[in-house]
């Protein structure tokens, strides 16, 4: 089969990337496949542990997409035997391992939800316990006879357990070591992660190194920001869009983004070359199209993406009708305020951000103290997204990332200054 | 069928043994087999890496012959899977692992040898491959979440190479776990091994408690010191009696160990209630027994045990005839030397000890001074065990444990004092 230049195959597979190691290898090898005709063999490994997938998930399912449309044998690997240790990433207590029969539930709704953006047709689904439980006690002795101690202490996670004397069960070495072997027994050119990833997908690169096979070059992925701009979407954070939510809650948790989000979101989430989001950045800077109409635009693609084009068509009316409805025009003037505004926040134990709204309300410009704010408060006369307001604060995820304060008939767009 | 009481059976089990834990435990368990009539099951372990025994290895296959003497149960293990690792105690480099075929041949000379102490028909011979090699990938992987990696650094092997930082194998890690399983698969009541095991047999127990069986009782056995006294047993230390060597250097060797040697041996390498000894301690003591002849006794009793009582007297024979054949009385005065004397010793780097052979004859009083010494050694006056001596220094290897030294027509036997 014939193939896109390497340059126009990397500018998509390039693009959003957090890192791409070696990145040379990667050029190397787009040129062999175009020489030889023969697609590379791209690997994401999944441990079918939570199947209710949210944008941040799609990162890099998306990644995957972009190989598949450029002519790659795209490999869904569903971690089922690795599942039964549990990576510990970002985690600092040992998992509990799931049950077969949880994963065997887990795996096919994973497979429904990824096929909404992968090609079902074109797509290479494997389970590691197709090679992993083939592997005699003396094939696992040969496999953990390759890493030392030392080196599966300095993966970020372990080293942190370690020295803060968490206990890391003696099986968990054993996942980083399972996924290298993974990309040896499915021969792949190339391995996506995020970038917490990053050791796991190096020991891919060892074992293949020791079983005489071409090294996989890696691929991370950054982290997808939440609703919030600042943390990583995650749904214990409240900060999260799912791919299942309705299309009305998708396009309107998506139109509540900050400008800057935006831009980022277009990158990651979508399918757009980076040269035509810069051309949008430029319209928008020169004032030939309007921000929120680029982010109506992002809103809809999103939305078409999980649903339909006529779903998105009708979510986006919707929200039109409801905005105009609360009385707030889409084009009120918007004012930046950092959240590190002296008695602005005040800390909360589960890592959430709370905001003083009478603060707020002074620092925008709509009241002359925060005495006044308050006063207006209790004469229930501010309202926020077109909703009164009558406490004293709210959680940043509540108020959204650009929230429209009204005291009034003074209407402001905050976006907050990290 | 019936069993001796609980403290004879005691009497001969603790013998010599440094450490049985718990010993409360073993007691009931004795208990337990009298009143069932069931016979204990005692296992002990060997990789199959160092078929050349000498007599250090034979305490701990003696301790079997005792129970086996008592109506128990030895299972003789051979670790054929676990010798695929390769056990890191009182190394602290990574062993290279044995291949199938190595390890098959070893097998068979270590029984053949092994049966020289223990009754073939009575001894249950059995390899861990049996057991090991059907384990899954998800059988290990459970397993091995037994432990945490901070419980393995704590095995004193593997702690000092960490702190160290000398690369541990990961796959070093299983051996311990695999040793423990070998108790659960076998179903044992007491483990044997030296004391440098204790990490790997107490995992035993914590994996039986697991698979809800009762715990092993462990039992280890002292380090048995080579000819010098000092140092453990050992080939490349050049101390050790092979169980291979011939009559007459097995007993010519045992009659050079030191009269406090003479005494550990009688504990640790014959079959003697430590009663008996006690007696024949007294009568050394009483002068009713010449320690001499305590010694031929044990030289007798050892060499019999691996050839035979024929050829143990012949090489009796010979050996008091060459004695007096080099012209020294086996009742030369003795002297008590201590090793730390200024300017006897200088240190080497392989571990063995150098004796300045002019400073020791004016130590034991047969020359007034070093000079006067290398003199008469220059006059080719001076003989160390019945052979002329010419040069300045000698090993305390080749010096033996208890060396006569012969100046002119004065003869001396020196002792070593630690």
């Amino acid at each position: 089969m014939s193939f896109p230049s390497v340059e126009d195959q990397l500018d998509l597979i390039a693009k959003g990337a957090a890192e791409i190691l070696p990145l040379e290898a990667l050029k190397e090898r787009i040129s062999q496949s175009i020489a030889s005709g023969k697609p590379m063999r791209i690997k994401a490994g999944f441990d079918p542990t939570a199947p209710d997938l949210h944008l941040g998930h799609t990162v890099l399912i998306r990644k995957l997409r972009h190989f598949q449309k450029l002519g790659h044998t795209v490999i869904f690997l569903i971690g089922d035997s690795t599942a039964l240790i549990g990576d510990p990433t970002g985690r600092n207590v040992t998992r509990k391992p799931l049950t077969p029969e949880q994963i065997s539930v887990n795996a096919e709704t994973y497979k429904e939800q990824v096929f909404k953006i992968l090609d079902p047709i074109k797509t290479e689904v494997r389970y590691n316990s197709e090679w992993l439980d083939k592997l005699s006690y003396y094939d696992l002795v040969k496999l953990l006879g390759q890493f030392t101690v030392s080196q599966m202490l300095e993966r970020e996670e372990f080293h942190k357990r370690f020295n803060d004397e968490q206990p890391i069960g003696l099986h968990e070495m054993i996942y980083p070591i399972a996924q290298g072997y993974d990309s040896v027994a499915l021969q792949c050119d190339v391995e996506l992660g995020g970038t917490d990833q990053k050791f796991n997908l190096m020991r891919g690169r060892d074992l293949q190194k020791h079983f005489g096979q071409p090294q996989q070059i890696i691929l991370m992925n950054p982290i997808l920001e939440g609703l919030d701009g600042v943390q990583k979407m995650s749904k214990s954070l409240n900060n999260a869009i799912g791919i299942h939510e309705p299309p009305f809650e998708m396009y309107g948790k998506l139109m509540s983004i900050s400008d800057d989000l935006m831009w980022r979101y277009w990158t990651l989430l979508t399918d757009l070359r980076q040269s035509e989001i810069a051309q949008m950045q430029a319209d928008v800077a020169s004032g030939a199209l309007h921000p929120m109409q680029a982010k109506k635009n992002l809103a809809h693609s999103i939305t078409t993406d999980f649903h339909s084009k006529a779903e998105a068509d009708s979510a986006a009316d919707n929200w039109a009708k409801q905005f105009q409805q609360r009385g707030v025009s889409e084009d009120v003037p918007v004012i930046k305020v950092a959240l590190t505004e002296e008695g602005l926040t005040t800390p909360t134990e589960d890592g959430t951000t709370t905001i003083k709204i009478a603060k707020l309300l002074h620092l925008a410009g709509l009241a002359a103290s925060t005495g006044e704010a308050n006063r207006k408060i209790a004469e229930n006369a501010v309202s926020i997204n077109g909703e009164k307001f009558s406490g004293k604060t709210a959680s940043l995820h509540q108020l959204t990332q650009s929230p429209i304060l009204r005291l009034g008939k003074k209407s402001i767009r905050v976006e907050w200054l990290q």
